[in-house]
């Protein structure tokens, strides 16, 4: 199958998928995004996808593309013409073409975009394994609530974690508090087995995989504290993970070259991880019945 | 006329100036650009924007996507194919086109895209009536070195001043201090007639214009300091100014609402003004010659 893209109403072969060069997307990061799991060709947690999509575009008032119904519609088209069983959608939208200037222009539609990616399922053995991270300073400005394309701080970081043979680069406020990964939200498991990860504040975006796993954390009776927490803390800990929606949940080992627990994937967060996969293959299940 | 633009090797008319959905400047704000003056035809001080060029992109290394010379060739082709005559050209460079992922992408070559934009010169009228400017947090992030397309705050810090009848809206850090307009630098003139602007640190952009100003200020025997100032300050200053490539430099005669100076245009700054008006004439001249 050849990859099929959308673009502002029309369907077409990704190679040709175009926008202008005056899109402001291109020319000033003006606009967000979304990527959502697909499995067993299911959209997973579409709804607060798209409701975050509504928030963040609210925040830059720039307006829905379309309704929420219909923009479900164009994903579900994207996932059939690309016969996408598992993977994710990208969604993009900005606010549009128009002569380049800072202010906001004044009769232009928004550009929305949407492309499909294949993936495969983290294989068991690779959870086990664990990632590494490493940490630096948080250099992003200060609405990372808004889930917006101006990425750059993030490419650089995870372009570091990379250099430096990690998997992420966990971000540090300027009082030594990590804020999140450049692409993932940060969790640790105290020695009492409690979950801490940081509140949604203006310094992350509010994951929708964080939030799910919130829900099932609780319904494992598990404790969640929304706390910031240090890099010490982190590595003292009992557990670490890293949670987004195409990487669900993954083992932190190593934060900074240093074990983090017993430096093998921790017990919570492989059950955590267990429950978000059931939960994922649960919901696909639903919506194909 | 009609407009023609670039866009990796190809000139194009402006309306079919395209480039990927992939492209890493539109799903990351993966890139940087320059605006260059253009009078008489002529590239104004092309040298400076050009190193800086190569400087934003090392900073982020991207590979200059031809040799300075060649891009200088490029720019000198757009003007003349646009037959423009006063305005700017302004280029973008990218990382390129690749499968969405953060790290850097192994092998990929940078987009290119240039655009001519015709523009008209500020009337004496205008630049005396000065303009009013007024104040917000800089929530950009902390590379503002960097001349990265990752512009959406300057956007909506644009698009706020505009909505308060204002031209510009200066930023100020977290002590209080003006870090630079959204898309010009800042400056006062203190009751001794020493003109003051904040060091070109990671906090703001080193205006092309800023530098030249500085030379033609110590060439007319005014003392220049670079420091921070604080919103206080500016008001209670004999004046107050902006700069940048496309306004030269306008007075400021009002912030927040609070008059500066008289409430008129200072005779420090359009005597600068002037100047560098003569500078670029002059530069076009030469070039011509």
């Amino acid at each position: 199958v050849s990859r099929i893209s959308y673009v502002n109403g029309h369907y077409v072969p990704h190679a040709g998928a175009m926008v202008h060069i005056e899109d402001r997307g291109y020319q000033f990061a003006d606009g967000v995004y979304e990527v959502i799991h697909v499995c067993d060709g299911q959209l997973i947690d579409a709804g607060p996808h798209l409701e975050r999509l509504e928030r963040s575009l609210g925040e830059i008032r720039i307006a829905m593309p379309m309704t929420r119904r219909a923009l479900g519609v164009v994903l579900t088209q994207v996932i059939r013409r690309n016969r996408l069983s598992f993977g994710s959608l990208y969604l993009q939208v900005t606010r549009g073409v128009a002569r380049r200037d800072f202010p906001f222009p004044a009769h232009t539609a928004p550009t929305l975009a949407v492309t499909a990616q294949r993936m495969h399922p983290y294989s068991a053995a690779k959870v086990a394994a664990g990632v590494a991270v490493i940490t630096l300073p948080d250099i992003r400005w200060g609405r990372c609530d808004i889930k917006s394309i101006g990425l750059l701080a993030p490419v650089l970081g995870k372009q570091q974690a990379r250099a430096s043979g990690a998997f992420e680069a966990w971000q540090l406020d300027s009082a030594g508090y990590v804020t999140e990964g450049t692409s993932t939200n940060a969790w640790i498991v105290d020695r009492q087995g409690t979950l801490v990860t940081r509140p949604a504040d203006h310094r992350i975006l509010n994951g929708v995989t964080r939030l799910r796993l919130m829900t099932l954390a609780q319904d494992m009776g598990l404790a969640v504290l929304e706390r910031p927490f240090t890099v010490a803390e982190a590595q003292s800990a009992a557990e670490a993970f890293l949670s987004s929606t195409t990487t669900y949940l993954l083992p932190v080992t190593r934060i900074d070259g240093a074990p983090v627990g017993s430096g093998q994937a921790g017990p919570v967060a492989l059950r955590l991880r267990e429950a978000y996969d059931l939960f994922v293959k649960n919901s696909a299940a639903r919506a194909l019945s």
